[in-house]
């Protein structure tokens, strides 16, 4: 498919280039011309939009979810970490089954076509049919290992890392483990290794609560990113979810290994976890990228949410209006997603660049008036006004219709496996 | 119109109340049946809608606003507090006319519409146009007065007073004030005697920062609400916005007034302005409303934001993600606004009330699986599932469409005016 979209208004994300309005042309899966209005010559389209002064710009990077987890929503709030965890979340976990997550992440990624999301970065239990849920879904999915005590091992990471980069072009998979606190020692030695073996990065849950930093102190003397960077772990760089409790160390590791901070501002909130010091990682030019986090503690997969809180929440951290510019947080949802989830090609709208793109709705009262659209994105934008996901050149969300799916049997299937699962 | 909505979920909200099947009738400005489905036996309909399991609930109350702002929204963000208003606000303030209030509370209040917003409570600066407004808009407006030594009189208020509360049915007037720290003693010793006469309840911005707090005990040795009180201000009760810094004396006059806080987390967020304490006031009966505040200091209308924030920032203040149940916010949306506001009549879903009702779309992913919806509304509700709102038994917003309004009109007039005032 060949697409003209034209009449718009154009937000490219590249360093110091502010809106303009022309026009965008895809050629499958990539973009092939992106300026002011220009005679289609003898290019032909299959499609040509009118965007009406609406703004094209890249899709969200959702650069941590387990979206599997959509069963779990609203199954178990208000209740403290531990007792949500061992009690309810754990036990329904237990049964899940690879074709239960194939069908609860399709309901996920239905989600993240409404907010704008066109790639996520994914950690949950199985991942061959999360992959497959993926391509059947049309969503860019980079996934994650989520080797534990509990689940999956390191071979298993490794047949996955092998596989899942070469599977399909929506797909890639990244070496990980679920946490510090969820390993044996024998366990992340073994990751480290591999890691060094591949000379890949390795992300994890990291310091997401004061607990678990304690815990960590009490176990090897050091903090999580501390510990882990000593064992090699990092020497090929990666990345750590959640990040709350960073100390100056913990930074100057990420700093000088060039590792990404995925901030998850909405699951911190819900879960009482804490506020992390994103102004401290922008000011050491740390990458930043947000995640919703799954849906079990967020619990909605909206990036919209989660740009308004990472620049909310610092301001408070902060105690400074003036603290975390909104310009700096689209960056982290567009630009630092992509270099987190190391997809240089999705980062900002280019000729040649992949057509990961979306259509904001400017023609709503939330955008009105456009005294600057950029801020109206991050303090008043909503999932209301996304007007169309595309993702490799593919439009699966357009005018609040799913392209490829039938929403209704996806709902349907959700709603029979939870009821099995708490049986 | 008579209205009758059938195959519905239905949440009325009343104390102890499930969510049910059934169906909903309206007649003219109120409603005439809440129950199971019925047959219509000699009633007779303008129109039948099939709520498709979809859920019927009370609109949400914005029990703090200030409409006219919507000019202002993303003019000047990231910022210190006192730029912001001082070098950014009031210099375009001062240029804005009467008119020019009308057309952009127009453009507040179909916003208002896409977020389920039922009634507002408006501070602002020209009380007859904004009434205007919102009779043109069918927006049911309850407004304050905003007296303070720059603008507005107590004579003013008193007239408004008088007038607004017999102009026209979706209107109402409450005496009020701007803030102590932005008034004279003579001119709060004068409206404290005014409450008196009308045995009315007052309401004000109340203690939003720590300096305001700082600075009235400067001046009176006492906290805003303690000096208000002492005063006379609340002899008839009423209720305070903002509330972050309250101690316990603030809270006992507040539970012993009966007066009600009006919370503002996400104005309280983007301004820095702190966390209110939420869990003290419920723990105490203190009846709690949420608002937007303003579309410059928020910078949207939406009480999908505020409710997700008074839960989210209650449970990082206390660290307990057990902090500030879903449930209690759900109430304070809608039945705490109704009685901030002194709107007792569109409380609940119940035969006899005002139709001022909202349809919530089940169908979209973020809503999936129905584990709990009331959970779901609160944690991953959004805007985009307002299919309807109602106000007085008119559908004034249906399917992303507004029903009263050219939608363009008003973008294209709040855009010239920004630009002039701008200029």
């Amino acid at each position: 498919m060949n697409i003209r979209f034209y009449n718009a208004r154009i937000l490219t994300m590249e360093e110091g280039k502010d809106i303009f309005l022309g026009e965008l042309w895809t050629q499958d899966e990539k973009i092939l011309y992106v300026g002011p209005a220009k005679e289609a010559g003898e290019q032909t389209f299959d499609r040509e939009i009118d965007c009406n002064g609406n703004l094209l710009m890249p899709g969200f990077k959702n650069a941590h979810t387990h979206s599997g987890m959509t069963g779990l929503r609203s199954l178990a709030d208000d209740l403290p970490l531990s007792e949500w965890l061992n009690k309810q979340i754990f036990p329904v976990e237990a049964k899940m089954t690879g074709e239960d997550i194939y069908h609860l992440t399709k309901l996920a990624n239905l989600e993240y076509l409404t907010s704008g999301i066109t790639a996520i970065f994914d950690m949950y239990l199985t991942p061959e049919t999360i992959a497959d849920a993926c391509v059947d879904s049309g969503m860019r999915c980079v996934q994650v290992g989520a080797v534990n005590n509990f689940s999956q091992s390191v071979p298993l990471v490794e047949e996955m890392y092998e596989k899942l980069n070469h599977k399909h072009p929506l797909l890639s998979y990244e070496l990980g483990f679920h946490a510090e606190y969820t390993c044996s020692k024998k366990l992340l030695l073994d990751l480290a290794a591999l890691a060094k073996e591949k000379k890949a990065p390795v992300y994890t849950h990291n310091s997401e609560t004061a607990s678990e930093v304690a815990g960590c102190r009490e176990r090897y003397g050091m903090s999580p990113t501390q510990f882990l960077d000593s064992i090699g772990m990092f020497d090929y760089g990666g990345g750590g979810y959640h990040c709350v409790y960073f100390d100056p160390q913990d930074m100057e590791i990420f700093r000088a290994r060039h590792m990404s901070v995925v901030t998850n501002p909405g699951s911190n909130t819900k879960l009482a976890s804490g506020i992390a010091p994103l102004t401290e990682f922008v000011k050491r030019g740390i990458n930043v990228a947000i995640g919703t986090d799954g849906p079990a503690s967020n619990n909605c997969l909206d990036m919209f949410r989660e740009m308004f809180l990472a620049t909310g929440l610092a301001k408070l951290k902060e105690e400074n209006a003036a603290a975390m510019d909104a310009m700096e947080v689209l960056k982290m949802a567009t630009v630092g997603g992509s270099i987190a989830m190391r997809l240089p090609d999705t980062d900002v709208l280019r000729a040649g660049k992949l057509a990961d793109i979306i259509l904001i709705d400017l023609h709503q009262p939330n955008m009105q008036p456009l005294n600057n659209i950029q801020k109206n994105l991050v303090y008043s934008g909503s999932k209301s006004n996304v007007k169309m996901t595309m993702i490799a050149g593919n439009i699966l969300y357009y005018n609040g219709e799913f392209v490829k799916e039938d929403a209704e049997k996806v709902y349907a299937k959700a709603n029979e496996i939870i009821a099995r699962l708490k049986a």
